[in-house]
């Protein structure tokens, strides 16, 4: 009963043998392997974007960090829900990176309105070199809050972002998840839905530690490359990241692992219901159910892990998150226990 | 014949196995791994310092760019070598997580000489708020010449750098290496000899991808710490990086890696030096050594992988570098196209 | 009718007369002038702060900028007002010198409620590394609303800041203002209700342009000298900034221009109440009322000068800001054409 | 017989009288002063330049660094001599500024031979993302040594510059005194030898506290606005900046003040070598003379104010400079001191 994060599962069969197998012999670094230039042939099949560059970093953290600071400029502000994981998680890293300042944007269950995205966008950057410029959107999918954009809803928050002339990031920590989720195509989330920048998580979703920063503008490519490098992000031993996104992106792979997480998500969020409890709303493998702190200590009582944070009214928040290993018998035992 | 770097190579098995093995069940994320306290004991008990702290990172110029950050201010200057890795190959790293600046030192064999550093620490930082401030030490062991300093060859510098107030940093990206040659230990190699904080290397010399920050001040750690995570570089499934450095370091593997790659470089420089080829200095893995364009072609037609660098009258230098996986087979052979 | 802000007025004639004399003869750089050392003893003694030090920049998002970045690190948060001047008119200024985020924190009329600090100090610096840490609180006197917290209202939010052991910063861009609006001394404002570091203004009050940065903690004065210089703002001149302060200081100057343009600013607020005009809070020589667009086109046609920005209801919101320039006849004659 | 340095003398009397002038009446803020206007109208003019743009701030340094990181990337490098004032007199500013890194270039007189650049051009930025990229390069003249550079000599180090795609800055913290000493038009000087952005000194040539940043390339303009605002140095009294800098260009004030100090500088020069004194090449109004240490405390009891420096062979070397208001008869008595 794991629920604390899908970042305390391992790795999933298929990749670790690609680790290994990727050990034999000698092979060029700093990413001129040759399972890097697979990689990117992947990338751009699967997102029908023949011109797409990737290039691998082994943090969800460094991905975005290094994906806003390629798009914007010090002196801009960047566009992102008031829990973003770029503002709540990583300890400045967007604004260390990028020297930019973050715009943050309330909105329910994880996600951004376009009315509230149209108010930020006009009444920011209008005040000369005095505030802070309009630079970037960032949206997250699967949200923080465990909901899923679809590519219609990012669509309407890229357009509003286009009409002001700035490029649009998404934060794909868990995009498996949000494909699965919304049976979208990986074009369709993306430069169809008006996505400049991917972060493409991939450790979350069965890998070591692995994730690409995706540019649907390949311009940037040389500038990414720098700010990885110097950023200390650029792996003298690549093909051991190039190895695990290849495994992940081949075969469906990676959609198969969202799967069973997915599913095992929904199955909480089912069972919960069904036994009464407050599930807000939640599309893929996380959920944030609430019940009392009596309840909370039985549940860790029988075995139990997962988040708690302070909720009004003397209860608590849960954060469960199912990831590709989560069995089934897990989800029933907990339900059982609940 | 593969002497391009020791980067070349794979992961020793014991490594690749700890992986494997790291790889069972569900597991704490972000260092809070069991793995990780093992590691913070195995480093302690080998640098014989029981209050040294221990954080890992999985790329060389993180490592240093961490270790330096922590503990200079932005208006310092970093005395090193003015062909140090941190100087020339880390694309301004060190610079942007400091702030600091680099005052290049320059030296024959890669190393500074006592004399330069006293000439160096008494121009710079005397002239108030208006130039660098004295902020740092950093030697690199192998040095970037493939030399070795003594632990008394170290100490002899920081106690200069010491006489002024200011900490030492100790590069040691190729450190078991530096041991062997020197056949000193851990602790004479660092705090003993005056370092407060290395970069203990494992990627080059068969590990996947992981670094030490070892403090020999422990008060940084937190410091260290929220300056890792800000720089995107703390591994959610860190357990990947504990299982790496475990396995490095027990059973003195990390020395017998070591042990095998400065043998195979030392069987380099003795076979050249045999047949007339002009070799500097280099005591451990790597080598510099000069010839002929035409041979330098005539090598690699022969199948020899390596760099090669500009040299005065016509000459090439080339770089061969021998790791934990190098045969003495291949050894041979390179010398028998020679 | 000019209210468009006290910056478009010049400079006070003592002000004006302290820089002419200045120019005599020669004296010696960078801060080491003898005036510096009266402004020195000037602060500490309306201060009634032996210890301090003050610097001067010519800028007060330097001041502020420099003063923040003095007492926080780059993963912390500031707290601050939503419409603070440093969120809001400094270009990411303060995140440039500092590396630190702003928290911002919503209120009404420019100021922060205890409860409203409370809460964002409780919730903000809880995730470990991963969130921001908590730096440092910012507070603005005259506050960018136009209303002026008194030393009691600082001193209850200074406590909590404190009590989570973190400094206090105020800007003083309007500081005499705020003096003169709440007859408290320098010091009941300042370090008596838990301030560390002030930013002193100087040119929105008379001067040409002039601030300080008064530290009640003299331990970072060194610090704060290095910063300034990194940052391009130590005068080689120097002597005319201290001649500004100088004067600024000697003989209740301050005080006496403050109080011109606070009796002006608080006749436009009677007079427009006194007209049916709705005019919120405001404290000292700045008001923001609001009318229709028409009634503000008349004004102008009449011949004043303010800014505009938009309301709700179709109505607009001038900011009217008198100085220590102002004339009671300017203001009679713009209740007049009211 | 003041002699310390150009900016321990104050503000020519032309300069002063615009201040003065300047105080009167109200004024648009933030560089929208009608003064402003004139300005940039009188540069245009003066460097036949239509297009040119001028921002101005109050310290050289400040000049200097905006310059650079408007025209470079943090992953860059700024080629400059080893002893210029951005390398050792600015306190990392160019570096904070810009992220950039500064490569020194060693030469005599303080001036960079086209062959040490094009051995510093060849040699940096040849190793990909890993070391530094070509990004600058930044000239002074009149140099830190006294020496000036003639247009032909600054054209034939851009030519080198403008081959490998690089812009090229000059700091012109003497610039009139440059123009004086080789009789070119400040085209010449600039633009016409290559320079692409100019940073004009206007303190130690007579003005209080005013540096121009002049771009030949005006698409940078914003960038520098926005820079300028982003580091503190946007003054909101601008009127003041764009009075001295309008007096200081106009009928040729500039000029006839560095005339004087040259003249001065190079009655000094002339003075001390026909009374055998070492006086190295000095072109301008500074000069590094050396001797004794005791004949060093002979000139200062009578009454000599200058720096000191340490010299080979129990020698000091003095640095000797005069300004627009060094008399004639100062210099006398200090060569009658001698």
């Amino acid at each position: 009963m794991r629920f604390a994060s899908d970042n305390t599962s391992g790795a999933a069969p298929e990749v670790l043998a690609a680790i290994v197998k990727a050990n034999e012999g000698y092979e060029r670094s700093y990413g001129a392997d040759a399972a890097m230039a697979r990689v990117t042939d992947l990338v751009r099949d699967l997102f029908e974007a023949p011109e797409a560059e990737v290039r691998l970093v082994a943090t969800g953290t460094a991905a975005n960090a290094l994906a806003i600071a390629t798009h914007v400029q010090p002196w801009d502000g960047v566009f992102c829900h008031a829990r973003a994981h770029i503002a709540e998680d990583e300890c400045n890293a967007p604004e260390f990176y990028s020297g930019a300042k973050l715009v943050l944007i309330q909105g329910e269950h994880g996600k951004i309105t376009p009315d509230a995205l149209a108010q930020a966008l006009s009444t920011t950057g209008e005040s000369g070199v005095h505030g802070v410029q309009r630079g970037m959107l960032s949206l997250t999918n699967v949200t923080e809050a465990g909901t899923v954009y679809t590519p219609a809803e990012i669509a309407a928050l890229t357009k509003l972002a286009k009409a002001k002339g700035i490029p649009c990031h998404l934060d794909g920590a868990r995009f498996a998840n949000a494909l699965v989720a919304t049976k979208a195509t990986p074009a369709e989330m993306t430069w169809k839905a008006g996505i400049d920048v991917l972060s493409l998580g991939g450790t979350k979703n069965g890998c070591l530690g692995v994730e690409g920063v995706v540019l649907f503008n390949p311009a940037k490519a040389w500038e990414l490359e720098l700010r990885r490098k110097r950023g200390g992000h650029l792996f003298s031993k690549h093909r051991f990241l190039s190895a695990q996104m290849e495994a992940y992106l081949t075969g469906g792979l990676w959609l198969k692992l969202a799967a069973q997480a997915n599913a095992m998500g929904q199955r909480l969020v089912e069972g919960l219901r069904h036994r009464q409890a407050h599930v807000p709303p939640a599309d893929a493998n996380m959920l944030f159910p609430e019940w009392s702190a009596g309840h909370h200590e039985r549940l860790e009582a029988a075995g139990a892990h997962y988040y708690r944070f302070p909720a009004p009214q003397g209860r608590e928040r849960a954060r469960l998150v199912a990831s590709w290993s989560t069995a089934e018998a897990d989800v029933d035992r907990f339900l059982a226990a609940f």
